[in-house]
């Protein structure tokens, strides 16, 4: 509530001068009391007073003028100059209120706007919500449309033991879903609808993120103590979760959308392999191998972009190879291995259709290049081939080197490394090897291989 | 700039109480005047008035408060009043111009982000500023990143005739671009940078759509008389423009992947084609007849993104085929066809693997059923089939009638028409047919044709 001072209020120059002048002009002894019945203004021992005028606001009395009859023109005054400065502060805070609403929304518009990832647009959400309001746990929580159940997305506060969360919807949270109505609730323990979690909170608020009409998730905030979350708490997390919500749909049909792509693109690719039946699975292990050396070596987010792409498609063009040759189980003829070499450059008249492939074709098209120039298509040399025919280079070998072949039966690790280690700077560029190398070793490797995601793609 | 009526503050009931009062108690005649010399209060004519006291709003003189000496109260009084007025005035119009700046921010978040199409985006954009502000003529212009040119995405008035302007990054525009700040421009034709073009404007206002630092493009507004757009309208503009330059981004990105999305796979699949020589560029053309035909039988934007990618992909099976089989010149044999119908299975075992695509099977799958059930995989019939795969069986058998065939030349348009015709019912759905002959015959096929656009892909 605004708090209206009649102390300050009569201190200030204008009002004390024409109070004054009215006094004096009353002729009669007059003194002003606060609600408290301190005197602030003339002498109460100074002689008789007859009247006591009341100083309101509004319903409440803030004050008294003491005097004669006439001297109700001075509570009169002071009731009208509280109220009008009652009415200027509360437009005043109204105004600072929107203005931080506005100051708001441009921020958060900015800021999660930024990113097309809906896990970064979460934690975003998060972080403002933790500079907004207090809490001790903040979490977004969004529905899985297949299973219907909510998910945590981004959290803070209590450690990371709260991701992976996975939540019927029930309790407060199911309801805020149902109604599409955010709640406060500051005595969650005697909420009917509580269940008990590990979330040691006292008071929580729970706002929906809507989606024109559709519920597509929540963001929760709690309190460890038990705390009053006011309606203008409520406001403000309103504001992030009405510009979050779109912004995270947008980026979870992007994501969609690039899911979509790359999976398409790997089973493709995939399914060109199958035509031999004895390499399986190769394009992903090549791509999960390259992605490991490219961040060994540091590779930007758009280089390991390129990278995950080129390594997807890296053997693209066999499928303008011919069966009989692609599928030979004995050693190929001279003729025919040439015929084999042309994938390199199917590929690359294929990407070329792909505007936005256009940028993998290097990658692509000398993944068979080596690095002392006795390669092909081109006989390219060192540097002179793009960093991601280095990589892929490296990541093929070991992969044909460690998996059965028609001809042959797979080497075993320790050949393929040693393999590796030997041709570095010969057939592979040594620092890529390196990389390989350590990546091997701090079994990243391993750990890629169970992860197929598109982390990368981009469009370009 | 605001105004305070003196009269109007004297009207107040509180305030006329405590007037009069004084009046009374200062004892001697006081009238009050506006600063035009209107009487408000007491009467002029009454007797001698030594004093004129001035009731000031700051420096600015409202009126005046004649009588005695101490008649000064009467005019300190009111001079306080009018400044509280004044105060809360502007405090009310600050609070107000941030409510609407609040509501406009809200509408426009919901508005642009409800759509992931840059066209449309910056169609709501135009939409929006003609709600907001007073203009014959609004455009968004892009830049496009590749020419380096600017593009009209969106406009509106002055009829059709400004889409598809392209411009150089010179004059007004150019110099907005390049500062990134955003400009009024009241009477163009005085403005040196002004260059003479068709759009017969005379006040115009040029924000840019800005993301991060980087300028991505304008919004244009101008006024074919000449008006003064003031400080407020380009606020409003600029917060517009501030969202619209995110939601734009986004949806430029979004477009890009799904452009590239759709072409890599149509690549793909031409390319999977084209072991056979004499099929090249039958993918396109099958997608092209199915979405003329799926238009004309008013299948829903959903059901056209289906369409779509099931006729890109509807032979992907066939990598599974051996070449000896797939590109055989002379008549199969019954266990080589049996080996070829196994093309719709094999799309069926790839697309399993694509979470998006899985709604695509049963028109990929089903495009060799017919509709009296003598068709394969399943021997499906009439309506059992996917409406995607009887869409697709008449696109496949017109292209496959209308070009030349290892084992055939091509029937001609003629022949292949009425073939259709007389399967209708039996081979073919004849609502299909029926819609064929229709997109057929208003010449829909061969507009479609030169359209390779993705228009109706989406992720899932």
């Amino acid at each position: 509530m605004i708090h209206i001072s009649l102390k300050r209020l009569l201190l200030k120059k204008e009002v004390s001068f024409i109070v004054r002048e009215i006094m004096a002009l009353l002729g009669t002894p007059v003194f002003v009391q606060d609600s408290e019945g301190r005197v602030l203004l003339g002498n109460a021992g100074e002689g008789c007073f007859k009247n006591r005028h009341p100083i309101k606001l509004g319903e409440r009395v803030i004050g008294w003028v003491n005097g004669g009859e006439r001297a109700l023109v001075l509570a009169s005054l002071l009731s009208y100059l509280a109220t009008v400065e009652l009415e200027k502060k509360a437009i005043g805070r109204e105004a600072l209120e929107k203005y931080k609403e506005i100051t708001l929304l441009y921020d958060i518009t900015e800021k999660l706007t930024a990113s097309l990832n809906p896990k970064d647009v979460a934690q975003l959400v998060v972080d403002q919500a933790k500079r907004l309001i207090r809490a001790d746990y903040i979490s977004v929580m969004l529905i899985n449309e297949d299973t219907g159940m909510l998910e945590v997305v981004a959290v803070s506060g209590e450690g990371g033991c709260y991701t992976d969360v996975i939540e019927a919807l029930t309790g407060i949270k199911g309801n805020v879903v149902h109604t599409g109505k955010p709640e406060i609730i500051n005595d969650i323990l005697s909420d009917s609808r509580y269940v008990r979690k590990a979330i040691g909170v006292s008071s929580l608020m729970c706002v929906p993120l809507k989606v024109k009409d559709r519920v597509i998730g929540l963001i929760i905030i709690g309190s460890r103590e038990r705390i009053n979350y006011t309606a203008e708490d409520m406001k403000l997390l309103s504001a992030l979760a009405f510009q979050a919500a779109a912004d995270i749909e947008n980026a979870r049909l992007y994501d969609s959308l690039k899911e979509t792509f790359l999976t398409t693109i790997h089973t493709l690719a995939e399914t060109i392999e199958k035509r031999d039946p004895y390499t399986g699975g190769h394009t992903k292990r090549v791509m999960n191998y390259s992605l490991a050396i490219g961040s060994e070596l540091g590779l930007s987010e758009a280089e390991l972009e390129r990278l995950q792409l080129a390594a997807v498609l890296h053997d693209i063009g066999k499928i303008g190879i011919r069966d009989g040759i692609l599928l030979k189980k004995r050693k190929l003829s001279f003729k025919e291995f040439e015929e084999i070499k042309m994938h390199t450059i199917y590929a690359e008249q294929i990407l070329n259709h792909i505007k936005n492939l256009k940028k993998i074709i290097p990658g692509v098209k000398h993944h068979h290049e080596r690095f002392d120039g006795k390669g092909y298509p081109e006989g390219l040399q060192g540097d002179g081939i793009d960093v991601i025919a280095r990589i892929i280079a490296v990541a093929d070998a070991f992969d044909a080197m460690t998996t059965d072949r028609p001809y042959r039966k797979s080497l075993g690790l320790a050949v393929a490394l040693e393999e590796l280690r030997k041709n570095a700077g010969t057939q592979f560029d040594p620092d890529v090897v390196k990389a390989f190398m350590k990546a091997y070793e701090s079994e990243k490797l391993l750990s890629k291989e169970a992860d197929t995601d598109a982390k990368h793609i981009n469009s370009g």
